[in-house]
């Protein structure tokens, strides 16, 4: 009765790598979820999937097409699309439990059905921080975030440029210039302004009423980067909107807290101003530094009101996220990795047949002294027990034959220098481990 | 314009567990990953989704009703509800770049529409590592496994015995009575035999076509237990089957291994069965010691055939599993986890109002040593400061006056003996690195 064979294929445009670079990315968020860490955020790990109803609360339950939706039994649930909106349920529901300003990381998959292309994924790692205050929040927790960023660089030895504005200062003028029925239009016009022609963008900032001089301002305004000094010496005589001028002290005083933190990699750029309609005030987008073209690699920014689907309770927000996925990608691009130093076996065991037993023993031993050591019981002489190591690139290799066993004293080999000796497990152990 | 709100609601059955909880959940599958890398096991992160086709190909595309499944557009695909599969499709599609034995791991959720209940979830973790062969696939593997299962619980100090058996003692004997036609059924009924009343299961046997004295050898051979030449000694006798044979040849192979690896744990016990019936040969599971009553904790087994669904190829395969979600809510019971161990502030900068950014900057130095360091920014006045870091079970706090930014030396509180007295940074981060 022979079967049919199916044919075996991954989902497209889900990720999934080969064991070298997945030691790699692994290495990524180790040391990203270290940063955060130390940095007093606490882990959280909600699940995958969430009730439609919670997780589409802001959309009236309507589903946008991206999310993968569906039901069971007679539960209509979604696949989690990013880590804020289960953070404000989880807050929501434990807020008489926890400790404000609650510091939480998350670090998983978030599954968008975009449809695939180069870079985008239709699941995929995010790393995201956030402080949820209660109440109130200090924007000292602005500069942690912005901070944090610079951090999460810093410790993978790259270097970055954080480029940082406030929503206030470009809603203001909007505001003043009395075009706040057609806010959202003008900040997605705003948003695109450098993928589409100059004339373009005219065109559609003429259409929602702004007059030439109005358009002239404010791509000025959207144009203005520098330090806090000359942003504000721009800035500051354009208009007296008190919305607007709030934006400007915000930047300010967040500046003055990321002076003391040591942050060295700050930009203030008004054209900034991140798709998602919940940020309010301060966002952030964090680049290769020198590199805006490439676009943004991290980002984030404060909500007012993170839970306002869930509570009457005001919980303001501030976070960042990490698009590691993409981080990734360029960097094995840029052979940011060693790939040859991700090997999963520091030391082989050479064996003869009579010795097989005495050799287990010894895998156990040197793995028991942390050493990654694997025998090949596969491979039935030792040529081709030597040359599996060859081919999978083992530095080391330790071989024992009965005189070996006797007097444990094994030959260690180092496989790219040729040079070999006998030692004890002691001293094979010291070599490798140097 | 006032919205209604939603109540903040998770799924029925799926797990989210609070921070100080979850820092020690992550603190398990670290020791368990370090376990799995040390024996040269090589990292997987397959897919959440896979194509229906593909992970239901076992049952021809039919689903359980535990699985979840859905279509997006035009695509049928299901949540993982295991490692098994999806390590067979990654298999099969990289054979030709894989070296084999191709040993993997992998950490993460599976998810199983289960009737919600206790110690069971909806979402769950499982922790994986698995051996496969290309056309053989030596005994050594087997073994291995089994000292990977008893090597997780030697990491997390916990005493574990591993219940050992071979499916072809049982099928072998079978086959000798002239029973195959209802194999599936004799195991099915073999396999419950401790949750059944004697006189049920007696009746069952006899319905399937056993004679009173096949019974009585039949379930005789199931309650054999001890170690490898007892076991032997008892069972040889029992049957000449070529099967049957073999399993006890097997089993007394991998014993050989066992013990030159050093394993100590191991009880040879013919009533494991396991219920995948994807396992032909050597199968285990590991329980508490002297707990068989609680049930297992951990398993695994031999497939002759991993890949069959997707191609010609013979791959054979060993894999052992941690059910490391069950693990972990019966160590929660048992209080193994200090929770206050689990804070994760080391260190609050108590600051006054004149000296927050001079205690921003402190607190960045201290991070900078690797010390958990936290300011409480939202707490207004001093005492409310002394108080939250009371609340929050911080051991030391870092009081930042005038007198003490001068003069570079801060004092330092321990919260628990309330000792203080006047440091320097670097002495600071020694005390609290102790």
């Amino acid at each position: 009765m022979e079967e049919k064979l199916i044919t075996p294929r991954k989902l497209q445009g889900f990720w999934e790598l080969m064991p070298r670079e997945q030691r790699c990315f692994s290495s990524l968020l180790a040391k990203i979820e270290d940063v955060f860490k130390t940095n007093c955020f606490v882990p959280l790990d909600t699940p995958v999937l969430e009730y439609s109803e919670v997780l589409l609360a802001k959309s009236g339950g309507e589903t946008d097409k991206e999310v993968y939706r569906f039901t069971k039994g007679s539960t209509d649930m979604c696949m989690r699309y990013d880590f804020t909106v289960p953070l404000a349920r989880f807050v929501s529901m434990h807020k008489d439990e926890l400790s404000f300003p609650f510091k939480r990381y998350q670090i998983g998959k978030v599954y968008r059905g975009e449809k695939p292309q180069k870079g985008r994924y239709r699941e995929f790692y995010q790393c995201d921080a956030d402080i949820i205050g209660n109440g109130e929040l200090s924007f000292v927790a602005d500069a942690e975030c912005i901070r944090l960023l610079e951090k999460c660089f810093e410790a993978l030895n790259l270097d970055v440029e954080v480029r940082v504005s406030s929503r206030k200062i470009l809603t203001g003028y909007i505001e003043e210039i009395g075009k706040t029925n057609v806010m959202t239009d003008i900040l997605i016009v705003l948003d695109k302004l450098d993928k589409l022609p100059a004339e373009e963008s005219a065109r559609q900032l003429k259409e929602l009423g702004l007059t030439e001089k109005e358009q002239k301002n404010i791509t000025s305004l959207i144009q203005t980067t520098g330090q806090i000094d000359d942003v504000i010496q721009k800035l500051s005589k354009l208009s007296k909107n008190a919305t607007f001028v709030e934006g400007l002290e915000n930047l300010k005083e967040v500046d003055g807290y990321l002076k003391q933190m040591g942050s060295k990699n700050v930009i203030y750029d008004l054209s900034i101003i991140r798709g998602h309609n919940y940020y309010t005030s301060i966002v952030f987008e964090g680049f290769f530094a020198g590199r805006k073209d490439m676009g943004a690699i991290a980002g984030g920014g404060r909500f007012d009101n993170l839970c306002g689907y869930f509570t009457d309770k005001k919980m303001p927000g501030v976070g960042m996220s990490v698009g590691i996925t993409r981080l990734f990608s360029h960097l094995m691009q840029e052979n940011y990795f060693d790939l040859e130093d991700q090997n999963e076996i520091d030391c082989a065991v050479i064996n003869f047949d009579e010795t097989l037993g005495q050799s287990l023993a010894l895998v156990e031993d040197l793995r028991k002294c942390g050493v990654n050591a694997e025998i090949f019981y596969e491979n039935k002489t030792f040529k081709s027990k030597m040359k599996e190591a060859n081919r999978r690139q083992v530095k080391y290799v330790v071989i024992v034959g009965e005189d070996e066993v006797k007097s444990k004293r094994y030959m260690l080999k180092n496989m790219q220098t040729s040079e070999q000796s006998q030692m004890t497990l002691e001293e094979i152990v010291n070599v490798i481990k140097k």
